[in-house]
């Protein structure tokens, strides 16, 4: 008997067509309110990528506009080297759907690509001290909420959601937490440029108001090398967001994830809409 | 007589032809080390996007991939609104050059626009009290360093480029200052993008050692409203930019541009290559 495919596998499973694009499936397990958790979108796009034969080097940087609603069911992802250097590369992706019988896109996103060296390295973002999640303390897999959270053990640290929408608008608007795979899977770039969709909007925090919010684009710059994302394996990172400013349905956040060893894996921004 | 053309409109002026694309001219003006400055690339792919018969309100969020030289002379843009909602649309951008007699595609771009209400808003991201860049300070316009950096009068508060190579490691990369026009201009939403590339490479203020470097990919998230625009006309923007994480030839940086009077006009993030 095969071993069971991991539910994130599942989810980025793609199969290239004669054509060369890439065709998967929503699933179930990373469904979110309206349509599939933004994550699980940004992975399976920079799967296509991954397994893309021309594909040069590593992920380097990724954007995604989250353009229109992705039904349950199937899709197409159309990925592009539109440019190939001698150590990076340019991606230009869309995701196709079926939106009322009509060929639609719903995700455009562009990937860059690089065959790095080492180099000298330093930081600015030094992890923040918070103790560790392995002080006794039992993660948090949120259910009945929206599913695809399901699929996360997290223990908050700061910024927890409100549980009392009171409406108080706060000082700060930063969470910090521990995340990993409920059923643990090593990471790799796909499920790094998942996590860092990991948090809930900004907003809910600010205001202790749940409008309705959803992110429109999101921007990951991949710092982590091949061993330190084998050094990380299903272990815990260490993720933070802050919210920046709010005005007229948009407001933004900056993010930044860590491994358990305070490596800095990769930094994340991202637009969210938000009504009233 | 007509007045002279501003040097900024110069830059991005764009042409449309039969097809629909956009062509346009590199100007000395705008010239950086290496092809033009980032900045103008920037304001004059989005001003595509701006003159576009089909556009759907203002942009929210634009990703610049700087994906090969620019070479000086023609290039030609072509900028497709490729989903369109009630309140918002998708537009995805490249900048086609001449290289080596070959059609080639130099820059790619991604752009948000939408039709934004009035609604509550807030910021986590308050301008740091800097005294303001009216105290009888003049302004710096540095001549002689790299072409384009002539077009800006800025007031270094804090950061400013090294004056001494001597590698010591810094303990921050941060940078504040003052920037407006050398020849005055209102500021719109190209001279907005423009202004967000303004800050030199994090790593040259980190190492105080001047490796090669330069930006491959730029987000922007515009948060000002047009009468925010209005307000702050050919006054001085306050800049900001903070290196994050540097790595394997790549470091970022995330970066806030206030109003002369405090507002959030944009935020911005940006990946730039470093060699050694």
């Amino acid at each position: 008997m095969n071993a069971p495919v991991h539910p994130f596998d599942a989810a980025i499973a793609l199969q290239r067509t004669a054509q060369g694009d890439y065709l998967g499936h929503t699933t179930p397990a990373y469904r979110n309110m309206v349509g599939p958790f933004g994550g699980i979108t940004a992975a399976v796009l920079l799967n296509a990528v991954m397994q893309h034969p021309q594909r040069l080097g590593d992920p380097t940087a990724m954007t995604l506009n989250y353009a229109g609603p992705v039904p349950d069911g199937p899709f197409r992802i159309v990925a592009k080297p539109v440019r190939t250097n001698r150590s990076s590369q340019h991606w230009v992706l869309e995701q196709w759907v079926l939106e009322n019988g009509q060929d639609t896109i719903a995700t455009t996103a562009t990937v860059m690509t690089a065959a790095r060296k080492a180099t000298w390295s330093g930081s600015d973002i030094p992890a923040p001290a918070t103790g560790g999640p392995d002080a006794g303390v039992k993660p948090l897999v949120v259910t009945g909420f929206t599913p695809w959270l399901e699929q996360y053990a997290i223990v908050p640290i700061t910024g927890a959601i409100p549980s009392d929408w009171n409406d108080a608008i706060g000082e700060s608007s930063l969470s910090q937490l521990w995340v990993r795979k409920t059923m643990p899977r090593p990471l790799d770039f796909c499920g790094l440029v998942a996590a860092c969709d990991v948090f809930y909007p900004r907003i809910w925090l600010k205001r202790a108001r749940q409008v309705p919010a959803g992110t429109v684009s999101m921007t990951v710059y991949f710092h982590a090398n091949q061993s330190q994302l084998d050094a990380t394996g299903d272990g815990y990172l260490l993720a933070q967001a802050n919210g920046q400013e709010y005005r007229d349905n948009y407001a933004d956040q900056s993010g930044q994830l860590w491994s358990h060893n305070g490596q800095v894996l990769a930094t994340t921004h991202q637009l969210a809409y938000f009504k009233e």
